[in-house]
């Protein structure tokens, strides 16, 4: 199995560069349990989930403590048929507990959500769940939103992805959740994934 | 059918408001063939897929032709269980021509870039192409990147994604293209686009 994520900061101010340089110093604690590559689009990070949400979590956070509008784009991917497999990023939520039935996975991650640290920073976030290469892909992705609308994070469904939004730590989780507890273990299953926080928008 | 995207503007200046709302103007010539609604996060945008692409393109050239380095982000969709039949997404290149060999989707790509017309705007893209709902997804990926990497406008493959590089004319219609003459015809395929100009970032 193959882990990882390429992730971008958008900071909306004209002092970007010094934003996405204090985001990814959010980073360095992560360093020796992910693989960290930035080029001028996006940072790779490859390991198992719990340290690659954490860390993405984390660099979001820290740039969202700031006054300026900021977003994160990213895309997650598990088990790509065309990466290699990788021993850093096995997890046990994918391997032990996905012969679980649908009903079972969504208490796990229920309790995952309760269990979460609060950081006290306010994100918005929107994703889509996408899981490849079975014919009954859209089972999965229905049992997946029933989690989402009781996960306590859920603002609303839009097209083409669902809105969430609460402190950053329970968000980060339910994101993690949907990742890891819907769709086959051994399957394709990738998330296009925006956080925001401090817009001058209206909801 | 339903066809749509989720587009974000995403301008690395203080001035960002201004800029968001310049490029949203170059919206105006395809408000009477799209359906289009902004909200805080995102603009929808829902119809057929040439001037669906073809708006994305021009609000993006819109706002690269300014000094600021500018990114967006869109999630693109066809064909997805949950939405409804929507008449104004037809498209003939989904419909009559998806029966072709993959060699000739091939080729009825390739030449449609280079019908493309260039805007004189420079521009990096990041993609990645989904296809769900069936057993051998990779066989149609591994035709697109085929043709990706005799685009024109390939750049190099990174882990999740491919790079493209070039005029925003030749570009957009790669994608277009890339979304269009693979994955099955009713299927559900998904794009994860980010664009970027003028980054002080070197490659």
């Amino acid at each position: 199995m193959f882990i990882g994520a390429q992730v971008s900061l958008y900071p909306m101010t004209s002092d970007f560069i010094r934003v996405i340089l204090s985001g990814l110093e959010a980073l360095s604690p992560w360093r020796d349990q992910l693989r960290i590559e930035t080029d001028d689009m996006s940072t790779l990070m490859v390991g198992a989930p719990e340290p690659l949400f954490t860390a993405i979590r984390d660099l979001f956070a820290r740039v969202a403590r700031e006054p300026a509008h900021v977003t994160l784009h990213t895309t997650i991917s598990r088990g790509c048929p065309g990466e290699p497999d990788e021993p850093s990023c096995r997890c046990d939520a994918l391997t032990v507990e996905q012969n679980l039935s649908l009903v079972e996975r969504q208490a796990l991650a229920l309790a995952a959500i309760n269990a979460a640290p609060r950081l006290g920073v306010k994100i918005d976030v929107q994703f889509s769940l996408y899981v490849m290469g079975q014919d009954r892909h859209m089972d999965e992705i229905y049992g997946c939103i029933d989690f989402l609308k009781n996960s306590g994070t859920f603002l609303r469904s839009k097209n083409f992805c669902t809105r969430l939004s609460g402190d950053a730590g329970a968000v980060f989780e339910t994101v993690q959740q949907a990742f890891l507890r819907f769709g086959p273990a051994s399957g394709h299953v990738t998330i296009d994934l925006t956080a925001s926080a401090n817009s001058p928008s209206a909801r």
